[in-house]
């Protein structure tokens, strides 16, 4: 049995939560969070705590809380050599204070308090200090993922970069279509197809392969109508960097 | 039985091509193709041609060829006063030769060649100068979709602008995402499941629901980090401008 604590009960955490707390090898012995109030647990045998000097005994203590918090609050923990991990892809393991053993667990994933994940397909990137506490977080992740991979601090920020491209950008384009559709009362669902295909395709085509459109086969004519259609703003600027970079890309001339 | 002539065979009249032939509502009775050499026809019953002279008779006509190219190629059609569609995105309907009636059949999905594709949940656009031809339109659209709607041209443009965003764009976030990791020999198979969830979840969600990142919540250290990860040059500056775009709508100030 793994035993684990919650240190923070954000978006990470209580999907991690959900997912471990009725795995057999797990058990969650307490969660922390300073907002007690927010939590409404329906688990009667987990212990919740909003006081930091009564966080039980554990062998992984799990933290999910904003990133630039986490320094200052894992030098607040009032215990010592324990094994204490974050969840956050932005932040290197030595964010963390060095008075405890020190580790990563980072599912790459973008999580919504409104949508429930599945972590079997969920990349686990975990990181430690010692060989011991890498094995613990592999068999921790192994619960319930099928995808667990160490990666090194320096590697997993070059993957949370690009995961905001793809996530955090890809969403704010979504967003953009949306609003482009909603001042002609045109449903946003009409695009929902298309941006689902988008996505699949590149399962098994690369991203060069499933490129299409007009910047990339320099549709001149087609762009300067979409230019012409955007408002001066931000729009208008994200569209034509974008077919600037796919112009320069693709680059068929005319 | 809807008489079909296709015009051009690239990727979406090879597309239509493949949803259509088995429909019993249909009836393709050739296809025109000006690289006539390209097609290697399984279908021994389909009458194949490089000859415009040799055009049959049908009750629609198809062009998929690229957007400026279709004004002089109806132009140049052999027959008058027939029902002739195209099936761009970017075009308007006003792009075709006004001697045969006129109309669009766009389906508003991605394609590419070495992927099939499912139309029946593909939205098919379509728009007619009379109300009997946009009636066959229907006929045929509802073959092989059950989301066929009569749009203006002038909507279609902002529709497909909004798919030039959702698409084609982002598949170029994704080029970049593949990019980044490439660099460090990390697997760009490590993303693919948080590409497909930033996708599957605008099924519930709003984007503005959906949205998450360092640039929504004005996380200055993450967003500092990142822009030193990124040398000099297009991505830099992609991620600067989407940053000041997440940052000025969901401005939480710190």
């Amino acid at each position: 049995m793994i035993k684990v604590v919650f240190l923070g009960f954000g978006n990470v955490n209580s999907h991690l939560f959900n997912a471990l707390h009725e795995k057999t090898e797990v058990s969650i012995v307490q969660v922390f969070n300073r907002n007690f109030i927010k939590m409404i647990s329906p688990f009667e045998s987990i212990s919740f705590t909003d006081d930091i000097s009564k966080i039980k005994e554990a062998d992984i203590y799990i933290i999910g809380i904003p990133d630039d918090a986490i320094s200052s609050f894992s030098e607040s923990l009032q215990f010592q050599n324990k094994f204490v991990v974050h969840t956050s892809g932005g932040a290197a393991m030595n964010v963390l204070s060095s008075k405890n053993r020190r580790g990563i667990f980072y599912p790459l994933q973008t999580f919504s308090k409104q949508r429930g994940v599945d972590f079997k397909e969920i990349p686990i990137c975990i990181e430690a200090e010692n060989s011991s506490d890498l094995e613990l977080l592999e068999k921790l992740g192994k619960t319930i993922s099928e995808k667990v991979i160490e990666i090194s601090s320096e590697k997993k920020e070059k993957l949370h970069l690009a995961a905001v491209f793809v996530n955090n950008f890809t969403n704010h384009l979504y967003q953009i279509g949306s609003e482009i559709l909603e001042k002609d009362n045109l449903p946003f669902d009409l695009l929902k197809p298309l941006i689902m295909e988008t996505a699949s395709k590149i399962e098994n085509l690369s991203p060069e392969e499933a490129q299409t459109g007009p910047a990339k086969r320099n549709d001149k004519k087609t762009i300067e109508k979409h230019l012409n259609l955007l408002p001066e703003g931000p729009h208008k600027k994200l569209y034509a960097l974008f077919t600037e970079q796919l112009n320069q890309k693709y680059g068929k001339k005319l």
